[in-house]
């Protein structure tokens, strides 16, 4: 039988109607003759509600004793969604994550999987069971402990058992009908792509469109799972995640994205010697700060301009790690220079790699709209310039236009 | 180091202030030098509304299922727990009945512990570990599966463990101080017992006094566990339930206990033969009616009149029962003859067996105050009776009276 990996989210298993809806999705797939692993995420509200308790109950909590009550809450679903499958008449059985098991690091709170032994998976698919319900989001330590995934780690568990399992296709069922080509709610001319490759959903992930777990997508491509994101409570196809040779014909932008709350970083007159930059961004990377643009100036007279970016949040523990090491004699500079008042907006396509222009284009776009760019950086797939924030929509909405997103291929 | 298991109900654990208490009285007795196995209860409601979201998803319940989903209950507090106690500076961690593991039948939903393996947890406690936090109810099943031991299962897991753990007492806290005479509500001069031996126990859980679960006190016989009931809301000794040889002196009668809403069902004239006993209960153990006292009159003329009791809501089906049997040409009676109308009140006590006359000072209290007996069953350490549900409090109160039992040994 081919085999489909489906996974639903806290949303898309919130009470017992979407449980039943989403169990009725899953007949129709067993119907069309797959066998299916449902992975599913807890009733949404549940996991956040644990977390809480955790968190009350001890401010420096043990992370394994963490995983153990957090992971509390897939299981309930899972053998709510096995006892639906069952009273449709679908022969289904659900299975925690000891249980399969899903074999993880001990990196309790963020673990990763590094075996799922489908052994017993496969034999009762053998014996004609149709459905293997699948608590999503936790493994088994080599402690013989629970261990979790971190947040959104149920997206990673039904890439890495629709990899175990050699699945045809892995559908994410979702709040949201696809991935757009920016978000709707900026720009109401935002389409839905059909297709996008790996490579281009890892940028736009990260970059703020947070339909997947970035891992998830990473996992994806290194296994070649095909990825579709749909949602539950629509009937119609979603977005395909897929090898961009699947991709016949693609546009050389396929998206825009952004991050609406950034900071921009200045120290000005750093010395200019080698070691520099580790000097200053290992205690950043201590202190927890998600660095993101690095732009260093040119030098002159020994001395240089060093500029990032990292989110608005983080600014305070920036300032105060780089103090810190300018008073342990890290390193010198004049003066620190803090705009909490920038965005970042971002295009996004592989059919960068083969066209040149597409950044000028973009900066043209930007400058007849009378934005002013602070920082640009460029990788293959992707250009990114801070902005002020007060130009986000405008910048967004330009640069939609100027490539014509709203057109499909 | 000697061992201690301290059980906590729903109540006791049912929100995190209730959980920060019962952490307390564990540390209190890690401070007096014991090694502590802590079996804790789902937080009060949970496994009611797990339960609810199971019957709601499917009428006819995969068993296996069930437990998956009801057992989570107890894993969230017992991570809690552990939590909790880290807080306070002591060595804990949590267990589920799969990590232990806990052995039990297959039986689904009503499971039977068949062994406690505790070579992991002696290690623990050899490494410094002060603390095992125990999830209650639950074990697994020879298939891998997750198994429930019943409502109030957990009772029967603290008293497993402490058998398993060799441990010097088993306390099970809970939301009422200790077992007394009789029902405070109905009789205002009850008093609560030091001391009760396993034996009554037994009677008095069965007759009504619903403090433990009947199945962890057999258990705590047949292992001599030194079982206490104790209020985790205040802070005073509860009532050790023990053998009889540490109870030094104990009254001829230890309490009144009694069920109110029992109904008496009489097949008047059935023919007298070998067998018809069989005949007759047998259809209504099939039909689940929990049939109590039975009494058969004498016979006459090859006839007899056989009348038994069993609770007012098994009353339908023992009726549907007969008159099936009967249709079915297993047996035949002139007349069904039902009340439901009447209340069993029982006295229990282990000193009756050396005293004579006991039953005979029961009879007569009750003449006194007017009551007319309508059926009578004995044993070694109880007599019964039925009698109308009108005079039950007036019962309980004159017999409470006649055996002194307000007043201390």
């Amino acid at each position: 039988m081919p085999r489909l990996v489906m996974k639903f989210g806290g949303t898309s298993v919130a009470d017992l109607a979407r449980i039943e809806a989403a169990a009725e999705r899953v007949k129709r797939e067993v119907e069309r003759g797959y066998d299916v692993a449902v992975v599913v995420s807890a009733m949404s509200g549940k996991t956040n509600e644990l977390v809480g308790w955790v968190r009350q109950t001890s401010a420096l909590y043990d992370a394994r004793e963490y995983d153990a009550v957090v992971s509390s809450g897939e299981n309930v679903t899972a053998g709510l969604m096995a006892l639906r499958l069952q009273a449709m008449g679908i022969d289904a059985r659900s299975w925690q994550g000891w249980q399969v098991p899903v074999r993880t690091t001990s990196a309790h709170g963020a673990a990763r999987i590094e075996a799922i032994e489908t052994a017993a998976l496969d034999a009762r698919f053998a014996d004609g069971v149709k459905v293997a319900v699948i608590a999503g989001f936790q493994g088994l330590s080599p402690e013989n402990r629970i261990t979790t995934l971190g947040r959104g780690g149920s997206d990673t568990t039904a890439v890495a058992f629709a990899a175990a399992l050699n699945a045809e296709r892995c559908d994410i069922y979702t709040d949201v009908d696809g991935v757009y080509t920016t978000d709707p709610r900026i720009e109401s001319k935002a389409r839905k792509l059909d297709k996008i490759a790996y490579e281009e959903m890892l940028e736009l992930a990260s970059l703020g469109a947070k339909v997947l777990q970035t891992r998830s997508v990473e996992l994806a491509m290194r296994y070649k799972v095909r990825l579709q994101v749909l949602s539950s409570f629509e009937d119609k196809p979603g977005t395909l995640v897929c090898d961009e040779e699947e991709i016949m014909e693609s546009k050389v932008v396929s998206g825009v994205a952004f991050q609406r709350d950034e900071a921009k970083l200045t120290l000005v007159s750093v010395a200019d010697r080698p070691g520099i930059a580790a000097a200053i961004f290992g205690p950043l990377a201590e202190a927890g700060v998600n660095v993101d643009m690095i732009v260093q100036n040119i030098s002159e007279e020994g001395r240089t301009d060093m500029t990032f970016s990292c989110p608005v949040d983080d600014v305070l523990r920036a300032q105060t790690a780089l103090e810190a090491a300018r008073d342990s004699g890290a390193f010198e500079y004049q003066e620190l220079v803090v705009d909490t008042g920038v965005a970042k907006v971002s295009i996004v396509g592989i059919g960068m790699r083969s066209h040149a222009g597409v950044a000028q284009k973009m900066f043209r776009a930007l400058a007849d709209e009378g934005v002013n760019i602070k920082v640009i950086t460029t990788s293959e797939i992707k250009v990114s310039v801070l902005i002020d924030r007060k130009y986000l929509e405008l910048a967004v909405q330009a640069l939609h236009d100027a490539f014509e997103l709203e057109k499909a291929t």
